[in-house]
């Protein structure tokens, strides 16, 4: 159940719909939009039965209550009908913009992290990625270097002035994480770990939600649903390749999905080539190609010495093909009527 | 790296061990096996190089020390050649018999719980199912009851005498989950969730582990490796069926993968023909299906009143349908030389 | 458009309908079953309206006239709520048996091919199968015998009494295979050749269809349609196995697909363990998963010499493997009240 | 196996090989390239075991033998590092343009031909497009109108000057088909189809090979090799999506197929946008997707009145979504280092 407020309705009538629901034994979720707040509603049958023979559409300040039909509502378009533009730091991405965020696969060493961030701002990125706890399909995989990796990419965000935005994989992170990170992600293999998209919404900063590996639309949207439920609205999608049968390429690059976003939900798209490719030689069309399909912005990885990579070294930037990334920037944005946001 | 200690090597071989991985930087877990005990460690690149140049073959007590290059060791069939046997409080999960686990998809209330129950001891079940945490793909659907869910469950299941097993869906209820059930399950959108994988290898109880809604073989085998690298063995798995483009059944069970995974561990494997059909007219004769196939076992819903059920009701057996289960587990494990645990 | 006739319905009534569609535009294509008989019209949208316009439902010995709605007629349950039986030569596929089809792969020499066949049946089976036209991959690979193929297993058909199935892969080669064979086999590459899928029904032989690689039942069905739509319901479905994720078996076999074709359609439907598994060591349990789950009958390779086989030798049963199929087909059958076929 | 004439090898040469390739029970089949001649030679295993034992390295005039260990040889880049040019009348498809066909899915009158093959001139195409021969998952369905609509289209070609491609879906048409036709198609269902690819690659046209449903790249190119082996390297391959999870578009047009084939093949590849989504709003997004991917053109359905086409009125393009493909057309090839052919 959504319980739409009335415009200008205070912190008193949300108070109010909060002890109601509660002593229906339901949980209440505020969510505040620039004009106007909602309230998700969770709860057994009895509970929203209970407050259906409440009818709170005649409490006052209540503007509408929304029985869930449609699987997603906080996050789909019939509410909000443009694309909204999140914020990581001062950094926008949107309809306006083509965003390039880059970096490094995981952080390695100080060293390591500030040459690839040098490099990513290189390539024309204003948002700076890396990973300091990494999900490793093998136990045996490194892991990322946790809060240390934290610190480090937060210091060399400061030092070449961009917000950052680093992977969370379990709920108990999430605090310390958002802690030094402009913008939490939640990778593929989390995509339905309901307890860290819930703890995500509710740490109050903008969350990238990765697509699961062979997630229908439906499923992605309802996962950003749930960060959206805890007064997250600020929530960006990424494609970033499915399973397919070729076994060539490690993902597919789902390039449908992003006008598919644009045309359901009010949330922005990026893609991910490099992910998508697992290989170096592929990361530049397919960046092309999420580009001329209408995305947002692109995340991409960068190294400053791929071959000495701890994680995803084949599919990182450098060299060559940054300048070849750059260029991309330089022209894709404005043949879309779109500009690049500047640093 | 995986350190195999020698037949007999005391604890004081172990806390050596542990003190050399933890000064190069790593971490040691311990697996005690029946015969021999298995010290995995994990580590980045460099805590493996410094360890290897210790050459730890040389240290007393010390059998073989491998690197890990096939990707799953500890619950490899390699080290382990008959398929294991698991202990579900006295219930055996193994190649000597056909064990049914049945039960109520969703534990809703004290009356529909031992309802349910005494159906499955009818259907002939041994151990007792049903879900008190609810992994949802909607944040509006029900979420289950948590831990008043957990006491119904324990309590029902002491009541008819039968050991229970319910899912944990977030790390941080692993303790309160281990304390109130005799085997806990990691359900197919956790598998690759692994923290809770982790926190369930060190919880000290038996875990049933679901294959991913799309993964292949070696990804279920390396989720399982993170679970036996804590120190925990008593691992089963679980085959409930996979994403294919067929849209009239909800998942398709995958009866290769039973003889597949005899083939290459040494883990028990059951399969779930509830879930993989989604429908009740196809439970019956998939659960024939991987029963030929050679599965250790089943885990079925039923339901007292299907039509009232807050989840998955759809699929429940319950009457007639669960009049045939008692009759295929009284005659499929004798064609294929098993017994049917006693209660 | 499908026109039912009357019971008792005699050949000027279908002379007289022949005309009508014909003056339209269209063309009529005629199924006698036991008890009526059935005329599809094919047309495009004109023809179908002209017909409407003439209300043939008022024409003497009409029975009802059908808008193709549903996107099956012929094979559909609806329309016969029994799951037939189609003979092959004198041997019964259908619900009160379980038939076992065995022979080579690719039928290479006479010599090879009968002692492939004394395997047959020594193993159980009832009716001979081997290829002589085989659809490659690869245009190097081995592309079968031909007319030369189809003699010799015809001559071994006679020999050990066993009436043969051999796929046929050009709308230009039905004709001589029908002379040769008792059964024409559709493989898994031409489910959609719609060209072969109208010869075939055409040719006055039962057809054995087998599923496509990523084929929904629908169109499944909608290719037994195109065969049936040329008066030619005596189709048999084999379900051998469709494309997923998992590298480490060729093909998985669907299970799923025999109840539903059961279910949806009135076709008997067999399972091609050796073709799905691509490995012998996995064809007997998926053997028995596929008679579990209620399937008609099996289609197994054998070979005398796997390892000289030109085609699928890794997946051949020979020796013990053997042994245990014709216990699988002493045992299993009798428990699903089921007989075998007696040659 | 495949025999690589010398530069200047004459007929008497090619004579000489098929003649002992003949005596040896094999069949050899002649590819005459700019520079020099491939002979692929088809037979069983003993076949090629005598023509080794030949040792046709030591005859006059050949170059090299080549055993075909990689899955293809003709269409690989290995033996042509460039990508070629295919000429469909006077007008290129390769790497130095941006080819548009467009035209209706369906012949289905002069009038609807002509008007749709104006509006995909003003959206500015250079080969027509139009379907005579339609493949139908169902048989009710229409199934195109066979010689007459090849005349129509044929004539509409001369009338506003492009050259035609049309589907081919049976070997036995593909005589009738060359004679009107400047290229032939060969749709997703038949792409092996092995007797239909043969008699395309003799058939002296040049070939455009629509991807299988959920073929992988190997077996597509595979396909090209059937065509190329009858001696025509005239082949462009065409993207047309895949069938993925998502129930919301029709398939997922796999947009790093385009980079794959330029760096496996020489083929040129285009992408169709219009089969691979089944719906009007997603057909530019993806078509800027596949030229940024790289795509030497692409394949759109037009339609003068999409509300009354017979066959994919859906996905057809009118009205402003024209306008729109042509600034595509105007300024996406400039930006890609491209021209567009001229008319």
């Amino acid at each position: 159940m959504v319980i739409v407020l009335a415009p200008g309705a205070d912190e008193a009538v949300i108070e109010e719909i909060k002890q109601i629901v509660g002593e229906a034994g339901g949980e209440a979720f505020i969510s505040k939009g620039v004009s106007r707040t909602i309230i998700g509603v969770v709860g057994n049958a009895g509970v929203l039965e209970a407050l259906e023979a409440r009818d709170l559409t005649q409490h006052a300040g209540v503007h509408e209550v929304l029985r869930v039909t449609t699987p997603y509502k906080l996050v789909s378009k019939e509410n909000h009908a443009q694309t909204s533009t999140v914020m990581v730091g001062d950094v926008p991405i949107g309809p306006a913009t083509v965003t390039l965020i880059a970096g490094p696969c995981a952080v390695e060493t100080p060293e390591q992290t500030l040459a690839s961030a040098k490099l990513a701002v290189t390539a024309g990125a204003t948002i700076l990625r890396g990973g300091a706890y990494k999900p490793r399909t093998s136990p045996y995989a490194f892991q990322g270097l946790g809060v240390a990796g934290l610190k480090i990419l937060q210091e060399v965000g400061q030092e070449v002035g961009m917000p950052i935005v680093t992977e969370v994989i379990d709920a108990a992170d999430v605090d310390v994480v958002a802690q030094h990170a402009d913008m939490l992600q939640i990778g593929t293999r989390n995509m339905q770990n309901f307890s860290l998209l819930r703890a995500a919404g509710a740490a109050g900063k903008p969350v990238l939600l990765k697509r699961g590996l062979t997630s229908t639309y439906d499923e992605w949207f309802m996962a950003a649903e749930y960060i959206a439920q805890r007064g997250n609205l600020n929530i960006v999608l990424c494609e970033r390749g499915i399973r397919t049968f070729e076994p060539s390429v490690r993902n597919t690059l789902d390039v449908s999905a992003v006008p598919m976003v644009h045309g359901l939900t009010h949330l922005p798209v990026i893609v991910d080539p490099s992910h998508a490719a697992g290989r170096r030689d592929l990361v530049l069309p397919l960046a092309r190609a999420g580009l001329g399909a209408g995305a947002d912005g692109l995340i991409v990885d960068v190294h400053s010495s791929p071959e000495q990579a701890l994680c995803d070294g084949p599919q990182a930037l450098f060299g060559d093909s940054l300048t070849e990334l750059s260029q991309v920037m330089a022209t894709f944005p404005a043949l879309l009527g779109r500009a690049q946001p500047q640093r």
